[in-house]
C-alpha cells in the first residue's frame, strides 16, 4: 500500500484551507460513505477495503516534501500548512464489518471529525472502498456460479496497476475465490497462491512431451500441465497421460491436473475427462481458464462441462462488465457551537437526495436467521425487538410490512474513537468467512444474477420524519 | 510505485525454477509485448507506462523476506533461491518511445534476456504497460472530441486503488488531458493539478451565498464556484454573479469560472452563459463534469453547449467502456548454443498465431509526413527508402501496394543493453508531446470514434517467409 498522503483530490485541500481561513478549524462534521447502485444490476454487494482505509487514516502524515509541494501552489496559508504538518486524525470512524453484504443507500462508513479532516480523508476512503468492494462483489458473483468448485484469481497482468493487482486479489479472496496467482498477495496478505506453467514454458522445449516431462520431474507432487499449446486432444492430453505413465507413476506420483486455456471449454473438458478416465486418471483435475466470468461459468456448468476448477483473470480483476463502484461520501451533519445541524442535499432525482443526520443501520433477521431488511435509524434510536415493528418503503410509503419475532444487529461499529483504535482489524479469513455467512442469510431471489429481488433498505419513522422536514424546509425556501 | 518484487504470477517462479533445475539458467530468449485489439474498437492506441516498467526492471531485487516466503512454499531449490537473491537484470530491452501511437500485432517492447529473467519480468511488464496504455488511449479518445478545450482528470475516487489513481493520471496526461485533480500526481510526477470545491463545502455554510463569498475571499484569483448544489439557474449562477459584484469586482478581481456537475449540461451551460454574459461576465469560464466520456463530449459539442472545459472522472480512470488492454507477452526466439531458434505459437485463429523471431518495426511516412503503415521486419533487415517498397497484407497477400518517396523510422529503440541504460527516460512532457505529434500524422479516418479505417501493420517479405515456414513445419508434424 502506498502511503502517499497527497493522493487526494486537490479540492479537498482548497476546501480545507478555506475552512481553516474562515476560522472553522474546530467545526466538526459527519460524513457518510454509501453507494447508490449495485454493479451489474446485482442484488447485493460485498464490502471490502476497510483494513487499508483504517491503516491509511492511522498513518496519515504530511511530510516536509508534501508541505513544500503545497507551498509552491501559492494557495495555502502557512497556518494551514502547519496544521497539515502536525496532522493526526482525531475523529471517530464507524463502519460495517469488512466482508459484510451491503446494499444501496445505507451508510457503510460514517466519519465524524473536524470538517477539514473529513475532507482530507475523502479521496482515499472512496478509492479504497470503491475498488475493493467492486472486486469483492464481482468475485462473489463469479463464485456463486461455480457450484462450490474452486475459483482462482489469475488477473494481475490486466489489473490497473500494482495496487489493483494486490488489493484486487485481496478483495477477490474476501468475495470467495480460493487462491490467487499473485505471489505478492501470498507474501503480504497471506493469500494461498497457485500457478504452474505458461505456453512459453512448453514452447521453450523442442517438444511438448519434453516440456511436460521436465515439469513432472521438478514438481512430481504438483504436476498440473497446460495442454493447449499445440492441440489439446491430439497432443496435450496424450502427452500428459504419457508423462503420468512414464515418469510420475513409476515413482509413486500421479498427474495432479491439466489446464485448458483456449478453445471450446465445454467440449474439450468432456473429451479430456474421457481420455483421462480411459487412462485410469480419474483423480486428475481439469482446470479451465480464458476470459471466464459468472455468465460463462454458469453456461459451462449448464452444459455439464467436466471442469473441476476455474481460473478467472481480466473479467474479475477489472470487474470488466461494470468496472465502477459508485460509492459517494456526503456530509450529513454539521456540529457547530454544540448544536447538531442535520444536512441534506436535495436532488430533482429523489433517489439522489441524501439521508441526513448521524445514523445507525440495523440488519433485521427472522427466526430462521434469514435477513429481512436493513433499517436505517437515527443514531440513538432503540429498536425493541419484543414488539412488532412497522417497516415501510421510504418513497412509496403505502408499501409497508409489520414484522415480529425478529432480531436486530447494529452494523455500524466504532473502529476509531477520538482517533484511537477501539476494535481490532479483522483478519482476512474473518472477512472472507463473514461474506460467506452473510450471503447465506440472503434469500436466493436476492442473489440471482439477473433481475434479483430488491432487498429492503428502509428508514425508521423518526429518520424519515427528519428527512421530510428538511426536504420541506428547502423546497419552501 | 510499489517496488514489490513478488508482484508476479506464481507460475513465473515455478517455470523459472524449473528452467534452473533443468540446467537452462544460461539459455536466453526473446519475448515480445504486443496487443491484438484496440479498446473501444478504436483506430489507434497510445503507448504508456514504459518509464515505470524500466524503473521496475532496474531496481528489481529479491530481499530476504521474499526469499523466506518462497522457501516456505517448498517448491523451489536453494540454488534457484540464491539466484533470485543475487538477481540483477542483465538483458536487453527494446521499446517504442513512450507516448507513441501503437497498433495491434506489432512488438512494442522486446525483451532479450535469460529465459528465467524474461519470465520474472512478465507480470509487471504486462500490468504496467496494459494499464497505462489503456488509460492513455482512452484519454486520447476523450480529448479528440473536446475540440481543443481543456480536459481535466477527476477520477481518483473511482480508480482501482492508489496506483491506478496516480499512474492513471500520468497516462491520461500523456494521452492529452490538461491537468489532474490528483495532488500526488502533481507532487510525484509534475502534473498540473486543479480543484476548487465540492458540494460538501457549499452545504457546510448556512447559505450558498455565504459559501461562495467565503471561497472568493480565500481564492480571489481563482474563484471557480460549483453552482449546482441547490439550483443551478435560480440559485447557483445568481449567487455566483452576486459574489463577483459584491466581493470580487470591488477588489479588482473577477469571477474566474463556474462548474456544473449535474443536470442537462447542454441546456444549463447555455443558460449559464446567457446569465453570465448579461451580467458582463463574458470572461467567466464554464466547466462541466458528471460521467463524461468521448461520446457525451461529442454530443455536447454537437448541441452547441457553452462549455469551456470538461472534467472527466470514472469513465476515464477506469476506461469504463472497455477496461481491459489485452497486451500479451510471447516467446519469439530461443537462443541455445549460439543458435537462434525462432519460436511460433500456432492458433486455429489465424490472428492469434504469433510472429516469430527477433524483430524491428518501422513506421513509414509519406512526403507530407503522414503515417502510411508500420512494417515489421527481421531485426537486421535494411529498408532502402530510395527504392519503391512493396507492402502486402500479411493474411490477404493479394492486397498489396507499392510505395515510393517514403521515409522509414525504426521504432524499437534500445533502452537497456546488458542490463545497462543506454538512453534517458523521456520526460512526461516529451511523452505527451510525442503522443500529440504522432496523432497528427494519422489520417482522420484512422482517428474517428466509430468504424475507423484500419491502419496497415505489415510484415516484410523475409519475416513473412519465416513465419510461413514455421507454420508449415508445425502443421506438417
Amino acid at each position: 500500500m502506498s502511503t502517499n498522503a497527497l493522493l487526494m483530490d486537490y479540492y479537498e485541500l482548497t476546501m480545507a484551507n478555506s475552512y481553516f481561513q474562515q476560522g472553522r478549524a474546530d467545526e466538526w462534521g459527519v460524513f457518510d460513505y454509501y453507494f447508490r447502485r449495485i454493479p451489474d444490476n446485482g442484488g447485493y454487494a460485498v464490502f471490502a477495503g476497510l483494513a487499508q482505509f483504517i491503516e491509511f487514516v492511522e498513518t496519515l502524515r504530511f511530510d516536509d516534501d508534501d508541505i513544500a509541494f503545497l507551498r509552491k501552489q501559492h494557495s495555502f496559508s502557512e497556518d494551514f500548512l502547519t496544521y497539515l504538518r502536525n496532522f493526526r486524525f482525531r475523529g471517530d470512524i464507524y463502519a460495517f464489518p469488512e466482508g459484510s453484504v451491503i446494499f444501496p443507500k445505507e451508510p457503510i462508513v460514517t466519519v465524524r471529525a473536524p470538517l477539514i479532516d473529513c475532507q482530507i480523508l475523502e479521496t482515499y476512503l472512496l478509492l479504497t472502498l470503491n475498488h475493493q468492494s467492486l472486486i469483492a462483489t464481482k468475485a462473489a458473483r463469479i463464485c456463486s456460479q461455480a457450484q462450490n468448485k474452486p475459483v482462482f484469481e489469475f488477473g494481475s497482468r490486466r489489473a490497473h496497476g500494482a495496487d489493483a493487482a494486490l488489493y484486487g486479489a485481496r478483495a477477490a479472496y474476501i468475495g470467495g475465490v480460493t487462491a490467487s496467482a499473485n505471489t505478492e498477495a501470498g507474501k503480504v496478505l497471506g493469500l494461498p497462491v497457485v500457478g504452474t506453467m505458461a505456453h512459453s514454458y512448453v514452447q521453450s522445449y523442442d517438444s511438448e512431451f519434453e516440456a511436460f516431462a521436465a515439469y513432472a520431474k521438478d514438481y512430481p507432487d504438483n504436476t498440473i500441465l497446460l495442454v493447449d499449446t499445440y492441440n489439446t486432444l491430439h497432443s496435450g492430453i496424450p502427452n500428459a497421460i504419457r508423462v503420468h505413465k512414464e515418469i510420475l507413476a513409476p515413482n509413486g506420483h500421479a498427474l495432479k491436473g491439466i489446464r485448458i486455456d483456449s478453445g471450446d471449454l465445454a467440449y474439450l473438458s468432456l473429451e479430456a475427462r474421457r481420455l483421462l478416465d480411459e487412462a485410469g486418471l480419474t483423480e486428475t483435475n481439469i482446470t479451465a481458464s480464458n476470459s471466464l466470468d459468472e455468465y460463462l461459468i454458469k453456461d459451462l456448468n449448464s452444459q455439464g462441462a467436466a471442469i473441476d476448477a476455474f481460473g478467472v483473470g481480466e473479467r474479475l480483476i477489472t470487474a470488466k462488465s461494470d468496472p465502477v463502484f459508485g460509492g459517494v461520501y456526503k456530509i450529513v451533519t454539521l456540529e457547530r457551537n454544540g448544536e447538531n445541524i442535520a444536512k441534506i442535499k436535495i436532488s430533482e432525482n429523489v433517489a439522489k437526495t441524501t439521508t441526513p443526520g448521524f445514523k445507525q443501520v440495523y440488519r433485521l433477521y427472522d427466526k430462521a436467521g434469514m435477513s429481512i431488511a436493513d433499517l436505517i435509524t437515527l443514531r440513538d434510536e432503540v429498536i425493541d425487538t419484543n414488539k412488532p415493528y412497522l417497516l415501510f418503503h421510504p418513497e412509496y410509503t403505502w408499501k409497508h410490512k409489520r414484522i415480529k419475532h425478529f432480531t436486530a444487529k447494529p452494523l455500524l461499529q466504532p473502529v476509531l474513537v477520538d482517533g484511537q483504535r477501539v476494535r481490532d482489524i479483522d483478519t482476512l479469513e474473518t472477512c472472507r468467512t463473514r461474506a460467506a455467512n452473510d450471503l447465506k442469510t440472503l434469500w436466493k431471489e436476492v442473489k440471482r444474477l439477473k433481475n434479483p429481488h430488491i432487498y429492503y433498505v428502509d428508514l425508521s419513522k423518526p429518520l424519515w420524519n427528519l428527512k421530510q422536514s428538511l426536504i420541506q424546509q428547502y423546497t419552501e425556501d
